[in-house]
C-alpha cells in the first residue's frame, strides 16, 4: 500500500495507491477529514465503468452523492462546460461545504478541478486519476486548466486537491496507444530525476507489448508512487513554477506543444508529441549540454518499446512547427527556456537554445532512429 | 497622501489614497516591482472618463498598455464575458508576465478580478476603484465573482491585488443614488468596527444632501482610508473567511441579499438592500442582543440622511424573501448565521436568530421610521 506525502503547509495531503483503492475512496475522504455532500463529476467513458464503485464507497463513508457527467474529450475542458457544471453544482443543492471528486482522465481532472477552485471561491477536490499520465503526473500538484480558443491551457487556476486516490486496475481498460502516451510522462520523470527507474521501464516495455499481464499490473502500484514521489518532491519545491524546478517537468514538452498544436486535435496524442519532443530535447542535449549517445539509445529504445513514435509524419512543416512554438506559453518574454539533461536523471533550464537549434532539432525528427 | 497596507505574507500590498491619484497609478505600479504589459480592463461609462488619464500615467512609467472595454453594468459578471476577455488578452499578446489594471466599479473589480486570478494561472492585478463601495470595501480584500443563472457571486476566487489605488476624486461623477448605496457600506463599517466615525457620516449625510462640495471632497481620502483600514485589519485576520472574523462583513447582508433577490435586477441598489437589511439586523440587534434604540435612531438618521431607503417597498411579500435567504450561500449547512451588533462598533456572528425571528424583521420594515 504505497503512500505518498506531499507537504504544502494547509494544502498538503496524501496519495493513496494501491490496486483496488476504488473501493475505498470514502474511507481515504472520510479520515483525510472531508464529510457531507460530494460532487462526483466524470465523463461519458469512465462513467459506465468505475462511477458507481466509487459513489457507493463514498455512500458507505457518509457522503451524499450526485453524480455529473461531461462528454469525454478535450472539447470538455472549456469555461462554458465549467459554467454548465457550476450550474448543476447549485441545483444539486452544493454549497462551499461540499467537495467535489474527479474521476477520470486529464480532461476531467483539469476541468474539475477548475470547478472546485471557483465554485464557491474554491471547495476541497478529491482526485480519482484514471489514466496513466493523470495517475502519474497530472492529479497530483495542484494544476487545474480550461482551453480557451487562443491556447489550451491559458486559463486555469493552482488549486491542491485534498486527496488523491491511485488505482491502477483502472489503466486496464484503457486501449494500448492511451496506455502508451502516459508512459511518455513516466519516461520524462526517469530522464529528468530518476534514472534509475529507466531499467523497469525497459522491463515494462517489454511486457506491454503482449498485452497487459497481471505480472505487469502487480508491480504498477510501485511504479506510480516512485512517479508520484518525484512530482510531489518537485511541486514542494516550486509550486506555482516561479523558479525554475517545476519548469524541468516541462522536458519535451517545447518542440512537443509545437508539434501538437500543428495538427488537428487528436490526429497525434499529447504523450505522442512528447515522445518526439523528448528526442528532439535529448538531440539537443548532447550538442549542448554534453549527453552521452549511448544515453539516448537507451531512453529511445524505451520510447520506441512503448509503441510511441520516434518520427514525425511526414507532412508536417518545421517552420508550421516553429510558428506555433513562438507562442508557447512557456517562452517568457520572447525568450528561450528549454529544458536540457546533462546527465539521465538531471535536467536544468537552458537559455544557450536559438530558434536555429530549434529548428535544426525538428528537422533530425525527420530520420528514423536506429538502435 | 494616506496609505494602508494589507500584511498577508508574500501577498502583501499597499492601497495608496488620495484625489487626483489616478495620474500616479504607473508610478506607484512601478515602485510596487510591477513592469511590462498591462491589459487596462474598464466599462463603457467610465472607459470616457478616466480610461486616457490611467493609460497615460502607465505608459509613462513604462508600461505597454492595451485597452478592453466591457459593457457597464451587472450583466458583464459571467463567464462568457471572462472567456472573451481572456480570448482579447490573449491576441493582445499578453502572458504571464503582463499585469491587468482594474479601473471602475465593484462590476469591472469582481470580473477583472477574476480573469486576473485565471489568465495563465494567475497575473497581477491593480485595483483603480472608481465608486465609493470599490474604495471602501471591494477592491480591497481579494474577492473576485461572476454571476451564474443560479445566484450572484457564485463562482469566483480570492486573489489579493498586488496594488489599490484610490482617487476619490472620481466619486463626483457618480449619480446622487450610486454614491448613496456606496454609503451603506461605510455605515456599515462603523456599526461593527468603528463607532467614532458615525459622527464624521452625519456631516457628510447633511452636506451630500446639498449637492457634493470641495469641502467634502476634502474630507473623503481620510474617510476612504479609514474605511479600507477597517477592511484591511479584517481580512489579514481571516482572509479566506474560514474564521468568524470576515462574516462580520455581511453585517445588513443576510435579509438585504433577500430583498436583492426578490426584486427584478436593478430595481433596488445593492447599497439600498443592505441599508434595509441594517435596519432588520439593527432592530435584531435589540431584542437578541442588547443593543440600545438610541443607538438603532443614531446610524437610521445617518442612513436616512444619506437618502437611503429605510422602508421596505410593499408590493415585496415577507415569504418570498424569506424563501430566497433560504437558498443564501451564507447559511452554512442549513445554520442560520446572522451578524449582530450588542453595541455600536462590536459585532459577532449569532446563531440565535430563528426564522420566526427573521420573518417578524423583515415584517417590521413595512412600518415608517420614525426619530
Amino acid at each position: 500500500m504505497p503512500t505518498v506525502s506531499l507537504s504544502l503547509r494547509e494544502r498538503s495531503y496524501t496519495i493513496h495507491v494501491d490496486n483496488g483503492y476504488l473501493d475505498r475512496v470514502g474511507e481515504f475522504a472520510f479520515r483525510a477529514g472531508i464529510s457531507g455532500k460530494a460532487a462526483l463529476v466524470t465523463e461519458t467513458r469512465v462513467a459506465p465503468l468505475y462511477a458507481e464503485r466509487v459513489q457507493v464507497s463514498l455512500e458507505k463513508a457518509g457522503f451524499v452523492v450526485s453524480q455529473h457527467i461531461v462528454p469525454a474529450g478535450e472539447m470538455s475542458k472549456s469555461l462554458t462546460c465549467a459554467e454548465q457544471l457550476c450550474r448543476e453544482l447549485a441545483r444539486a443543492g452544493h454549497d462551499r461545504s461540499s467537495c467535489i471528486v474527479a474521476l477520470g482522465g486529464g480532461v476531467v481532472g483539469d476541468l474539475a478541478g477548475f470547478v472546485a477552485s471557483v465554485y464557491y471561491r474554491g471547495v476541497p477536490l478529491v482526485q480519482i486519476p484514471t489514466t496513466v499520465v493523470a495517475q502519474a503526473d497530472s492529479s497530483t500538484g495542484g494544476k487545474t486548466a480550461v482551453n480557451i480558443a487562443e491556447g489550451k491551457n491559458l486559463v486555469g487556476t493552482f488549486h491542491q486537491p485534498a486527496l488523491v486516490v491511485v488505482d491502477p486496475t483502472t489503466l486496464v481498460t484503457l486501449d494500448t496507444r492511451t496506455l502508451a502516451e502516459g508512459m511518455a510522462e513516466v519516461i520524462k520523470h526517469a530522464v529528468i530525476r530518476d534514472v534509475g527507474m529507466l531499467g523497469e521501464l525497459r522491463q515494462i516495455g517489454m511486457e506491454i507489448g503482449l498485452g497487459f499481464s497481471l505480472k505487469t499490473l502487480s508491480r504498477l502500484p510501485d511504479l506510480m508512487a516512485r512517479n508520484i514521489g518525484i512530482k510531489a518532491r518537485i511541486v514542494e519545491e516550486d509550486e506555482r513554477e516561479t523558479r525554475d524546478v517545476r519548469a524541468l517537468l516541462n522536458f519535451g514538452h517545447t518542440i512537443g506543444h509545437g508539434i501538437e498544436a500543428s495538427v488537428p486535435y487528436g490526429k497525434i496524442f499529447h504523450g505522442e508529441t512528447v515522445a518526439l519532443g523528448m528526442r528532439a530535447a535529448l538531440n539537443l542535449s548532447v550538442s549542448k549540454a554534453g549527453l552521452g549517445q549511448a544515453d539516448v539509445q537507451r531512453v529511445m529504445e524505451i520510447i520506441d518499446l512503448m509503441g510511441l513514435p520516434t518520427v514525425l509524419p511526414a507532412d508536417l512543416q518545421t517552420d508550421v512547427i516553429a510558428n506555433h512554438l513562438a507562442r508557447d506559453k512557456k517562452f517568457r518574454q520572447g525568450h528561450i527556456r528549454f529544458v536540457l539533461v546533462p546527465q539521465l536523471g538531471q535536467a536544468y533550464v537552458s537559455e544557450d537554445v536559438t530558434w536555429g537549434d530549434i529548428e535544426e532539432a525538428i528537422e533530425a525528427l525527420r530520420t528514423p532512429f536506429s538502435y
